[in-house]
């Protein structure tokens, strides 16, 4: 048995995954998950690894090949840089996986004022929209502030026929030629979508837009490196060479199937057991900094629809699924902390923490009462509201871990997102459900294609006797 | 037994609960609620009602009077105007209740892209900044981006010793002394903290701030309608006579005794009884609007920290509380809905609905494939996705209830916030806890000032043997 091991000092570019306060020694009221239960996984693991490589070798599960796609990257840089000039505004029009992705890379490299920035300070690069929803407000709004002469939209879609993205198209194209001719509109369209055959592909190539292509064996939650993410990362200004180079160096790291030597196989095997073996059905991240927030937003999607299912794939019906759940710190210890520490033992927290902010703020010298924060920076502050949640949250008995970022940069982001995403596969085999279908969704766009008039009776609309106040 | 009824008229202003997909009419497995659970609360409620009464008339819960002070309505009407013309640039340095009411309203009643406008397509007024953490990147690229001649901070504390506000405000001000000089860098400065003694209060007296003032009766989760949220809201150009009307009017209707009468009593007792009866641990709250997104993590933290409790009020150990979530629709259609639908049944949804978005986007006729989208707007394909999505939760046996919002302004606003909050209050006498407090947050707190130096011991420092990978 392995494990128990020095900490590994940071060597300034590998993420780390602390999980002590998972562990029985740490964690009291039998929720403490021991040794000897993650032992316990060995024996599936060279199973279920060597049905990953096949998967992954046969082509069946394509995420695994994106970060060694050189191809891809490089007409994603050339388009990005063809288009610089005519776009003072980038606008995403995507949603779940097709703008979740891109969110978290803008959200974790961009400047947080990024939009408010002028051009240059931007880098030179374009303001940067990404409308995820239908929500008419927000949507006229934007339309009726865009200048459309200076605006490019990316429409990402892999089927091509998602009802909200190609609602959206279908008015920003009646916008664009009423405004520029339908000529012009073209070149201020970006359509990114699935290699197939579709719909969207088809107007595509009449209309004349740029294109860029989805790998059909990518679920949409695993696109983030695919041109989804990377076309509106590399127009953000974002290295995604650097990006797909972090994707690479987890890639090493997650592929044995050694279980206590992979950050991935084993943040998986704690999440499984702490969920089936303890009842922890609360999955929480906590990032420790606002650039890591839409990271949790991402990782949200991912494990939700990759892992809660009705049946598993021999058919038993299980309906498994830790819920997941986003919280900031420190912020949120003055909205969650209460319920985190006293509510029920339901839950379990991943902090990611980030080691070196590279920026110093510091707070002046005080006398009095304040004393204790002069003298200090926000930087070490935060850090240690991190270390004193951590440890008042593993004190009440909540079971966490931490996964430890040396810093901030492409490299360490394209690590991350690879690492949850191969820790996600994981997690999907250990309970036996397929990580790449999401049934669940289809009875409710079934009934949105009713409701819109297309077939199918409205069974609401002849719904009777409603309780109402 | 009262209760089923013809669906209520929309008059334009009321908002109304639709619990129709809560009951055991709609919903199977044993996880609807029956008329004669609900039924069986009625005799509790006078008694609570009564206690409420009390408490409200004695002042002990003072955020029942909030929204009849009509002195600290025009104070805080009177000190926007007198700060506006100074102020290009606004920012609230605050965290968890001293920050999400404001962001809430921000985020319901003002333009989506408000801090990209003009200031005269602002309506006069300046960007709006909330900082509620203590991220040293986003705290150093805001500071570098203002100028502190055209920008008024509003510190809000209600202790006066909050530690991340605190450290943003000594940050601040020695900016603003070193940029301004020490005269002029009052000019700049609103403090917004508690009636009582404190260290804040002490400063901002001795160094001339202005100063607006928190009743010592209103915890700070339920502060939106005193000048922690009232303030911020006036400088946005927000109409907060009107904000207040709607909060007085969801009193009127939220004071009655009468449980099938009450939205938010019932609402209360249907979180209650889906808790502890059908053991929905998870409590969803999922608008159908961009704009009211910011209303449902204003809720997380008025429903964690108000009824997660370790004990009751006497004594008794019980670690209550649901988790409150928060989704968006249609966009987590695309992220969570496969969760909802397929996975564990732990949770209830509150869907929020908006009858009226106000404006009219149309997708343009279409024919083939996308033809069903064709000649409708988004206006109305948002809501049928909400109709869809609640039809195939409730077929799918997932509890739900909807809030039904005629249109967003801030009477309905006010009203929706102040009803949330009594359904609060109210669950928290069901569960017989106290909803005023949060005893576990304390930890946490003392061992962030035992780190930063100020007294105690740091056990972390001193813990070995770590599970690392």
């Amino acid at each position: 048995m392995e494990g128990r091991q020095n900490p590994l000092r940071n060597d300034g570019k590998t993420i780390r995954l602390d999980y002590t306060n998972m562990m029985a020694g740490s964690i009291g009221g039998g929720r403490g998950i021991t040794p000897e239960e993650i032992e316990g996984l060995v024996p599936r693991v060279s199973a279920i690894a060597a049905d990953i490589d096949v998967k992954r070798e046969t082509g069946e599960w394509g995420f695994y090949a994106l970060p060694y796609d050189m191809g891809a990257l490089e007409e994603v840089n050339r388009m990005a840089t063809s288009f610089l000039d005519r776009c003072d505004d980038f606008v995403v029009l995507g949603i779940g996986g097709s703008a979740l992705g891109g969110i978290a890379l803008f959200n974790a490299l961009c400047h947080p004022l990024h939009n408010l920035l002028s051009r240059a300070d931007r880098g030179g690069n374009p303001r940067i929209f990404f409308i995820d929803n239908v929500d008419p407000v927000t949507f006229k709004s934007l339309l009726d502030f865009l200048n459309p002469e200076k605006t490019v939209f990316n429409i990402v879609t892999k089927s091509g026929s998602t009802s909200e993205t190609v609602s959206q198209f279908l008015i920003v194209r009646q916008m664009l030629i009423d405004r520029l001719g339908r000529k012009s509109a073209g070149e201020h369209i970006v359509v990114t979508t699935g290699a197939g055959k579709n719909r969207l592909r088809t107007i595509a190539g009449e209309e004349g837009y740029a294109l860029l292509t989805i790998p059909e064996n990518v679920a949409g939650r695993f696109t983030v490196f695919s041109p989804v993410g990377l076309f509106p990362a590399a127009v953000s200004g974002i290295d995604i060479d650097d990006l797909l180079s972090g994707a690479r160096y987890a890639d090493e790291r997650c592929r044995t199937d050694r279980l206590w030597q992979n950050p991935a196989y084993l943040g998986g095997a704690l999440h499984y057991l702490a969920n089936v073996n303890k009842g922890l059905s609360i999955n929480i991240m906590m990032p420790y900094s606002d650039a890591l927030l839409q990271v949790a937003y991402w990782f949200r999607q991912l494990w939700a629809e990759s892992l809660s299912k009705a049946d598993t794939v021999s058919g038993e019906r299980i309906n498994v699924g830790q819920t997941p759940v986003v919280a900031l710190g420190a912020t949120d210890q003055h909205s969650q902390l209460q319920l985190y520490t006293e509510g029920p033992c339901n839950k379990m927290i991943t902090f990611l923490l980030v080691e070196n902010s590279g920026v110093s703020v510091p707070i002046p010298p005080q006398s009095g009462d304040f004393a204790y924060l002069g003298g200090h920076g926000l930087e070490e502050l935060i850090k240690v509201e991190a270390r004193a949640t951590r440890l008042a949250l593993t004190e009440a008995g909540r079971s966490n871990m931490s996964l430890i970022i040396p810093e901030i940069n492409p490299f360490t982001v394209g690590q991350l997102l690879f690492l949850l995403e191969v820790q996600t596969v994981f997690t999907g085999c250990l309970y036996d459900v397929d990580p790449m279908v999401q049934p669940g969704v289809e009875a409710s766009k079934r009934h949105i294609h009713g409701m819109m008039g297309r077939s199918g009776p409205d069974k609401e609309r002849t719904e009777k006797g409603r309780y109402i106040v």
